[in-house]
């Protein structure tokens, strides 16, 4: 499979978005956000999705230079009409929005809805965190997962994503409600491997291993094992809050009709406490944490967010492992829209 | 074992906190929420906690009328000192004020430190619900649960609550972010009964289903099952918000104190839909869950807060059973204060 150095597939896809009508801001923004996911290890957000939004701006689903319409506003929120411009766009407009509220009131909430796919929701709760705020990012999405008791899909995956300044790298959690996100289902699928048990039920409610049955009427579970109610019951919330709070409606709903239903907060940490004495908690508490004793099975305790940053720092040394068939695509894309692909953007190497 | 009504509990429990100290109201406000846990079902923090709580008023831990103190605030935020006044009435106070400032500015957030146990979180957000809000509570405790791959207490069982306002009651999620709470597990060791697998791990970080285990330097996991560093990332978050945010200290630490570090919020639905728009959605999602195909195993499907409900109505008709150790504990705190059980307040029924 070809190997890409960062600035390659920047590149390439900030060139095709910009054909397909994104203005230069635009096509950075969500090239910059999709090879991030890639950099981090989450391929299903990265770059496979270029042709999936191309397909979208053609068929008028993604608006380039979409309007950001605020709809209603007080001093602490915002609802926002994000007229299905590129999710990544509306998701740092958002997210900016609430920061700019959180300096002024202590707290601020940003709404969106009529809001494409935002990608990996990680990129947005940084920001805040960056300004010493703490960052909240929560979205709803097409219905995928069962509730607790039940074998069909009526609930999204329903992430939730939060980041804590420390006085290193964040703290950055990033965690679907279900077990896991449908995306790794579809890779196990198209690698023509099973899945763990404890993911997926089949369209009869019993428990498989077979990726197939998801994609034949079955659902991913909530998460949380012999107490699945709990992820079930976060699962609901994030559904309240992104598809009722936002009007962009609850995934099993008519309304809801597509992208993402979002909910972007940020809290300033200087509100609540002077933000050394916080930093100094949170340093204090991560050395607990990691020094605990291991259990038998562990060999080191992490904080949320590490994994993703030591992959980054592999996948910069080493290279972006594209699968054949998503450069492919990619290529086929740049091709139908007279995109000169130049050769300082083809592949390093050819790996694994 | 005694069976009780409702006012006959509350009555020898707020004479018993008049007589330590509590002036009218504050008994009345802990009796009531004490023998409201009880009414839902969670016994463990329900009346047996008097006792407790008389010996920490004596201790001059648990203060009678302590001042309520903003010590920082913005338009949106507020930060509380509780002087170690009675936990449920600072509880109290909290989210009325983050219900007033989420009706000035669409969203309200309150911390609070040197606050005493708050007991069962659900009394609290609901109160944001009854005013079309939703309604947020976390706190964070004394060390109980292992991090994802430790095997010793370094995290509280941090609990989230949230409270939805629906056409008929909330929607009311209120769940630990460890596996089980404590409190379950103590109830389980003095019945003499094992706990579930998948609870907790003994000293060494094997699984065991001896509750004696977690009080012999074990510890409780986070929930999750085979993703259960994603309840460790939200025990995590909790953690870092009424711990390091409020200053109450985070639980491994020595600057926490006991008591809860608690976070309250609240959200004012108007400030982004109409309510009545947002509650015809919330009454479509709940018919959507509550109404797809059940599991094999199941025979209905509940949303959050339902099975508390529906053990409320039977505790009401059938009265509330109170063990013999806690009763005779009870009748002991009021002999040494001199309270006088007057004949209403004695048992209706001896059951189970």
């Amino acid at each position: 499979m070809p190997v890409f150095r960062v600035d390659q597939l920047k590149g390439i896809c900030t060139k095709i978005l910009a054909a397909v009508g994104a203005d230069k801001s635009e096509a950075e923004t969500v090239a910059k956000f999709l090879v991030g996911a890639n950099l981090a290890g989450h391929d299903s957000h990265g770059v496979i999705r270029v042709p999936q939004y191309v397909k979208r701006v053609k068929d008028g689903m993604m608006r380039p230079s979409a309007p950001f319409k605020i709809v209603r506003e007080t001093t602490a929120t915002a609802l926002v009409d994000g007229n299905w411009g590129f999710g990544q766009v509306i998701g740092v407009r958002a997210m900016d929005l609430a920061i700019a509220k959180a300096k002024e009131c202590g707290v601020g909430v940003v709404g969106v809805f009529h809001c494409n796919h935002i990608g990996r929701l990680a990129d947005y709760p940084v920001i805040a965190s960056g300004q010493n705020m703490i960052g909240l990012t929560v979205v709803n999405a097409s219905p995928q997962v069962a509730a607790w008791g039940g074998r069909t899909k009526v609930l999204g995956t329903n992430p939730i994503c939060v980041s804590i300044p420390t006085n290193g790298s964040p703290i950055l959690l990033d965690m679907a409600t279900s077990v896991v996100a449908e995306g790794k289902v579809r890779v196990r699928r198209n690698r023509g491997e099973e899945t763990p048990e404890g993911w997926i039920m089949d369209k009869e409610g019993h428990p498989t291993t077979d990726p197939e049955a998801l994609y034949a009427g079955g659902a991913i579970l909530p998460f949380g094992g012999v107490v699945g109610y709990k992820g079930y019951g976060l699962s609901l919330v994030v559904e309240v809050l992104c598809g009722a709070l936002t009007g962009a409606g609850c995934a099993s709903s008519k309304e809801f009709k597509g992208g993402n239903g979002v909910i972007m907060g940020a809290i300033k940490i200087e509100s609540f406490t002077p933000v050394d004495s916080f930093l100094g908690r949170v340093e204090d508490l991560v050395k607990s944490v990691r020094g605990s004793p291991l259990a038998p099975s562990a060999c080191e305790i992490l904080v949320p967010g590490e994994p993703e940053l030591r992959e980054e720092k592999r996948r910069r040394e080493r290279g972006i492992v594209v699968e054949d068939r998503t450069w492919s695509e990619i290529l086929g894309v740049a091709w139908d829209l007279s995109v000169e692909v130049e050769s300082w953007m083809l592949p390093v190497a050819v790996g694994e």
